[in-house]
């Protein structure tokens, strides 16, 4: 399977080249210069994209503004108008699914509504699907369009698409990989920390996450991505039902045990 | 009160100028020329807006493109830019209370699915807030968008806003206002005549279901708008709690007769 990936620069699409490399062909898509074997293109290109798409099975669409804070210009251009132009360049260029990074930041006015004590271990609420959308920012607001826009395409234009819900994914390395630097983490606020421990997800969850998308025999979903934490705010349980995804890590202990917080085993 | 109207020449607007001013000051907001008492501006150009906000104490937002056959560059620039516009301006401006005109094409995909079984007195199926969004067009995911930010300037930004997911305003006269001439119906379908059984919106409801939205107690709303018909696959009765709307006006028998459908009493 051919897989193109826009910002195949950033802190996922740089994971996923690593860690997907050995089961899926990868043409990364960045603005210039190029990634190794990759192409140009830029959001704002919608041919561009088309003739970057063209053979390939399927496109992860990571690229364009990822903070929570950034401004209007930006999401409108590269998160809205770019969106737009990667399904239209999927669609003219023959490639059927597309999988769309979305966030949890579409649903962030509920967490924000429930913390801290959504954190806590044992407190019952989940977010899961059936939760009205209440983005915290505007670049909630452009995943809720990405969302909807890509339902628009399944059911007009005979296209698959799994949009991801995706937790946490720390730039630290994962806890397989031993335990990190205190100094990535000795500059990180506690409550930060606590927060990581319901929305974490490994580098190698990521990878299963994005792979269960793209091969999920859907037409469409939407599915929440973390790796199996001891907390979970969010509906990922569904996510095994929808897409197959069953994440394999958790956030380790390190990560809060300086708060003084219990461990779940 | 003084309400600021968006698209005030278009077809809800030019109603609610007409049967909201007892009852408002209206602020009609149109493009070159102006209306009568109104005031110009684009919906491109936030500050134009903002000045033509000032002083409001409510903004209907009915601009934009309106049609579900808007290509994308007029539902970019018009209904997703210019909806952020009309937000970001009343929010500086200071107005607190937007209502803005969304669609019952945000769900229109679910309707697609049932018809035209759907439209049948006696069938049950009521399309309601808890069904997810399924846009039939790219006018329709202009509307998710517009809904999703104004709830985020809601939440982040303290505004009120009301979202009416409207039924089909047809401009020929209301019913009480006597039967219509036969070139306005002689040219519509019968499927589409069935259709308006459930959907129609009476001139009168209308400028109902916008001063209830202008007066409805609440921080935040989604409501379904149409008379009360004798078939409604819409949540209509939902908005009686939502937002106090309660239709007075019901489809005409003469609008399916023809058909040979019976009429519920």
């Amino acid at each position: 399977m051919l897989v193109a990936v826009t910002g195949a620069r950033g802190r996922i699409g740089t994971i996923l080249r690593a860690r997907l490399a050995d089961r899926y062909q990868i043409r990364p898509v960045t603005r210039a210069p190029a990634v190794d074997r990759g192409v140009i293109a830029e959001l704002a290109d919608a041919d561009g994209l088309a003739a970057a798409f063209r053979g390939c099975d399927a496109v992860i669409h990571l690229g364009g503004a990822a903070a929570t804070d950034a401004p209007w210009d930006r999401v409108l251009a590269d998160n809205i108008a770019g969106c737009r132009n990667v399904f239209e360049a999927a669609r003219v260029s023959g490639v059927r699914r597309v999988v769309f990074a979305s966030t949890n930041h579409v649903v962030g006015m509920h967490e924000e509504d429930a913390r801290p004590e959504l954190y806590e271990l044992g407190v019952p609420r989940v977010i899961g699907l059936g939760d009205d959308v209440r983005p915290d920012s505007l670049y909630g607001v452009s995943k809720v369009f990405g969302e909807a826009f890509g339902r628009y395409h399944v059911e007009r234009h005979g296209m698959i698409c799994v949009c991801l819900r995706i937790g946490s994914v720390v730039a630290a390395p994962d806890p397989g990989d031993g335990p990190p630097g205190t100094d990535v983490w000795s500059v990180t606020p506690p409550e930060v920390r606590r927060r990581l421990r319901a929305t974490w997800l490994s580098h190698r969850d990521c990878a299963g996450l994005f792979a269960a998308a793209l091969e999920a025999p859907v037409r469409w979903a939407v599915a929440y991505g973390t790796s199996a934490n001891p907390r979970q705010i969010w509906d990922v349980a569904g996510a095994r039902d929808t897409i197959g995804f069953v994440p394999v890590d958790s956030a380790p202990a390190w990560l809060w045990s300086s708060t003084g917080s219990e461990v779940a085993e």
